[in-house]
């Protein structure tokens, strides 16, 4: 293991372990237990979920089937939500775990059933246009559910129109208008479960039982608008590879930051543009080539997809390296 | 192996094997061997390279180490050219092929010097703000590589902000004036070498020696407006999970596909957005939960990246799988 961060190859995702210690441990004080049930797809990472567990959060969430079944190998299956819809949930048979799928229309009831899966909960749409379905249709789901054999948890509602909302109480009037539809679901439905939730309402929604948030782990320069007691605690490590009068280029591009959120930054300087392995940028103090800088990503959830690694550091000093293992499908 | 479509986990990588051999095939008359340098960072798949060797060209263009390292493992080192500027060359030392190496500054030459490289180009600025020294520090840096004990070959200079340009005699005009850069550059430098171009500008720009070319393999829909004889090969495969009254989801989203050169697109449908996993859209006919959809992504490169195999198909038939083995750094 490379001892200090001068010695990685880069690009390379760092973690800085004070800032993420301090985010997961803000966070199980704030929703402790099984109020929050972490979102795997943020950090695709079996070590970090592992770190979640330890403080007390052991049931998760999963967007992807191979997340499911590398949790399930990682002995974190006690409680596996695949919050997403899928069709051919075959694989989930063989999922060592208990496994609960969403639902939003006849074929996802029929394709849990025919997958050998027993629990699922109702998705519903609570104002993004995405997956879950409308309102009205969520008895008829759970019924069609409970007919099919399927154990009936509750409902889902992910309110991911509201996230990027930076005004605070914009932010809360428009969880309670999404969660007014959910609960109302849920009087259709039934259930102990309400899921939803997210990094960026985390505290707002006190209608869920349970906040599905992972990006609080690491966060990024969008969710860091928010004003959230989370702090930014990723970076991709860069190095200068060429200046000149008027910029500089590191080497971290598009296939190591994602972009659908904005440019990355970069403190003290403007970033201008990313290509697929450079970043092009103008900075305060002209920096000379061998120099490294951190990258600040702007979306955390894609950028780590990208990356095979967290390297775990304290300052200049790398003391873990834990493998990003849940990538693909 | 999957013998259809059908049966693969979805999102996945499809090329459409005729338009593919049409594209690689069309380019191998019209720049025939070493005419053109493959850049491998487009498609990052040795497997699609030994494709190209067997075409004639048998020395490509490379963008990172890892790329420079794959292709020599896989048999493909004859001369292999790092395109790019680094700072840490030592792992060359122990590639197993002709290497050469982009160098811009006395930095980068002293880093390919102690890495253990024999032979550089001299990398020119002609016109994007990337890397690339100076017009005039042309020579310099040449006499800096020769005095460092390096061949220098000759020059290189990518008209990256051509590629863009949809009109051809703008493109042409803009290819020309970055080209009479790279020439009064060269004349300082000397050498065999004047290796420049993409797929867009591949036939416009005749003043280079080689054209470094990867994108025309399997084109996107960004490629596709400028008219090329190349045709879009490449689809995103996706399973229609969701269906509501106004728009479907499929289970694609920003981790299957890059939209940094904007939305991907969906024949007979509206893309409106991505998110993690999915791609929100409006089709003309409505779809069904189960439906599969192909997804026309707007850059390849990245898009690639993203992946862990390309699935060849003849229609609904898979009939290869190639690994994407050149990802990482």
């Amino acid at each position: 293991m490379p001892q200090s961060i001068h010695d990685l190859t880069t690009p390379a995702l760092l973690v800085d372990v004070d800032t993420f210690e301090h985010n997961l441990r803000t966070m199980a004080t704030r929703l402790p237990g099984r109020r929050l049930r972490p979102h795997v797809k943020a950090t695709k990472c079996t070590a970090l979920a592992k770190r979640q567990a330890e403080l007390g959060h052991v049931a998760f969430t999963c967007a992807t089937l191979r997340e499911m079944e590398g949790m399930a190998a990682a002995g974190l299956g006690e409680d596996l939500l695949l919050a997403n819809e899928v069709i051919d949930a075959s694989r989930l048979a063989r999922v060592d775990a208990r496994v609960t799928v969403a639902v939003d229309s006849a074929a996802t009831v029929e394709a849990a059933a025919r997958g050998g899966v027993r629990e699922v909960l109702v998705d519903v749409n609570v104002g993004m246009p995405r997956c879950g379905c409308a309102l009205d249709d969520a008895g008829r789901i759970a019924d069609l559910a409970r007919k099919a054999g399927l154990e009936v948890r509750g409902v889902m509602g992910y309110e991911g129109h509201v996230m990027p909302i930076q005004a605070r109480e914009e932010r809360t009037e428009a969880t309670r208008v999404s969660m007014e539809k959910l609960l109302s679901a849920h009087e259709q439905v039934g259930g102990d479960v309400i899921s939803a939730g997210g990094t960026g309402t985390f505290d707002l929604n006190t209608w869920a039982t349970e906040i599905q948030a992972g990006s609080y782990c690491t966060m990024d320069t969008e969710y860091t608008k928010l004003g959230l007691p989370f702090r930014e605690a990723l970076t991709v490590l860069a190095t200068v590879i060429s200046v000149s009068e008027r910029w500089a280029v590191a080497d971290a591009g598009l296939k190591a930051l994602a972009t659908d959120h904005g440019n990355p930054e970069i403190s003290g300087a403007k970033v201008w543009f990313c290509s697929d392995e450079h970043v092009t940028y103008a900075a305060e103090t002209a920096p000379r080539p061998g120099d490294r800088v951190h990258v600040r990503p702007s979306h955390v959830d894609p950028t780590i997809a990208k990356h095979e690694a967290l390297h775990l550091v304290e300052g200049e000093r790398v003391v873990e390296v834990w493998p990003v293992d849940l990538r693909g499908w």
